[in-house]
């Protein structure tokens, strides 16, 4: 974690109040870096930045043939979702396909992020349920897998067929083995790599189409999945959602838990890994932005884009108090 | 911002997931420093933190005594409470005995923060008042500032009696001119100083009782009335409310905003100042009481330092993932 290049800056009044450093890499289709800040060789855990290698064995093993999922059903394997109606109904869909329920889900339960269903849950005195989980169409993408290796229910062991298979795919793409895991919010293994591992599985992604071997063709799938139903990635309001609806070319975003993000820019052959080094989505974003910006993909001008690039901080009673930027030298 | 020093590691399985730097100081009553984190010349915006300072002027100009403030309301003014119905009921009347409602609060309204009675005010479909924000009970001091004052109503108006009061107390106890200032979370000014002004600061209250003047006499009766009524000052749960109760010897601690934290540890003759540079609260929360158990004023092994020194991180299904730890060197 040493070497970490200023990202991100919190400015309140005339003073820079806090500020996060972190790493980020943009890499081609041949897993070259063609930038990069902080240190590539940094290893990490890219959290739910990796779903959409953890979805590929989903797609290459036939199971998302067999069980006849479309792209709603591969976005949502790939988000972390907000737990808002379209997504907690359409997981429990999926599920009920599978002839199953909330309680096969080995994520636990976690209150909806939606607000309005978060009250009503709360007025109706309902409890939050697995489905509401963030991670239920990874689980349900899982559980699909399973399914169809007819392997047991217990598909978040690290020994288990389906978290091989993950692991076998993320090495794959990365380009390098795995120095191990950490277990994730969801209980699921959560497979680390370099930044520049990171980078280049999503340089290898964004070069997929151009491919026409059984794990290109699925990543193109995922990718697609992902840029076709952005509001099923994460949600309304959120960064990977109103980013990839703000670009005039199709591009898939994913954020990560303790300040990481993705990008995979199909149109340029790149792919981005960005790691706030203290774990902060604020700063993530904040770069994940600039960077987009910088290789033109996105607007500054943006209303959505500006949201996260450069938002005003506004206290309790509505006042401008701040804003966050990027640091100097990652937008240009 | 510079030179920022690790403060607080976030493990999960084997890995470094995260890692915070920041500044910390320790000062003794002369405004010496007995050790340092990091740089201590670092202009930051204390936030919160500073309450106990922006208090000053309520008890030294005779206002307190004038309304007849007791040690609770004391507690209050240097407060960021949770909302709970303790912390609202007695602002209420307080404000109720000034002869004023919830809409003289110049702060805005927030949400409580204490999980009951925001699931009831939900369920009753009432919205969050001025008194339910984290810093009503400093708005009430100012009022009653103000009104001793027979200033105006705006009394967050940087040039009001109230701030200029609050920033001749805020620079005599820091012993320096304050830089300039940033508009708080709740609209007030909050000035900033150095790392090493804000420690010198907290090592002249920890001291206040060693002497006779006004000033002095004041800060013991702000300092008492924060670690006689813990509860007030934060609230259930919190790190203040929960780390002040954990030490055998009355100390006062204070969070705020974007990483801060200071101790005021009048048995000891010292004070603290911590900011974590990215804003952290977790950190500073892991900071703060690393050095309380490194002065041997925790324990660590109390379940209460143990919450914020090493905390389990826990997932959605209550599998516990990793910790929090304090950076190597600042314990010990």
């Amino acid at each position: 974690m040493t070497q970490a290049a200023p990202l991100a800056e919190i400015w309140r009044g005339p003073f820079l109040e806090s500020v996060h450093a972190g790493h980020a890499v943009i890499c081609d289709g041949t897993g070259q870096i063609v930038s990069a800040w902080g240190n590539p060789d940094a290893v990490v855990l890219p959290r739910s930045s990796s779903k959409m290698l953890q979805a590929l064995p989903l797609v290459t093993s036939g199971a998302a043939d067999t069980a006849g999922l479309g792209a709603e059903h591969l976005a949502l394997a790939c988000a972390s979702h907000q737990g808002a109606p379209r997504h907690v109904d359409r997981v429990n869909q999926w599920l009920s396909d599978l002839g199953l329920t909330d309680n096969a889900l080995q994520c636990g339960p976690q209150e909806s992020r939606d607000a309005d269903l978060r009250i009503d849950m709360i007025r109706a005195k309902k409890s939050p349920c697995r489905v509401h989980n963030n991670c239920s169409g990874k689980h349900a993408g899982f559980l699909t897998l399973a399914h169809h290796l007819e392997a047991g229910p217990d598909y978040v062991a690290p020994d288990h067929p389906v978290q091989t298979a993950c692991r076998d795919a993320f090495e794959t793409v990365t380009g390098m083995d795995s120095p191990g895991f950490g277990i994730d919010g969801c209980s699921a293994p959560n497979f680390a790599t370099t930044m520049h591992g990171m980078a280049r599985a999503m340089g290898w992604f964004a070069t997929a189409g151009q491919r026409s071997d059984r794990l290109s063709k699925a990543a193109t799938r995922l990718t697609e999945a992902m840029y076709t139903h952005p509001d099923l990635v994460a949600g309304d309001g959120r960064a990977c959602t109103r980013l990839m609806r703000a670009s005039q070319n199709p591009i898939a975003l994913k954020t990560g838990a303790e300040g990481y993000f993705i990008a995979i820019l199909p149109r340029h052959g790149l792919g981005i890994a960005v790691k706030a080094a203290d774990g902060a989505t604020r700063a993530a974003e904040c770069a994940i932005a600039a960077l987009l910006v910088r290789l033109k993909v996105l607007h500054p001008a943006h209303p959505d884009v500006a949201a996260f690039l450069n938002p005003a901080i506004v206290n309790w009673d509505g006042l401008v108090t701040g804003e966050i930027k990027p640091a100097p030298g990652l937008m240009a």
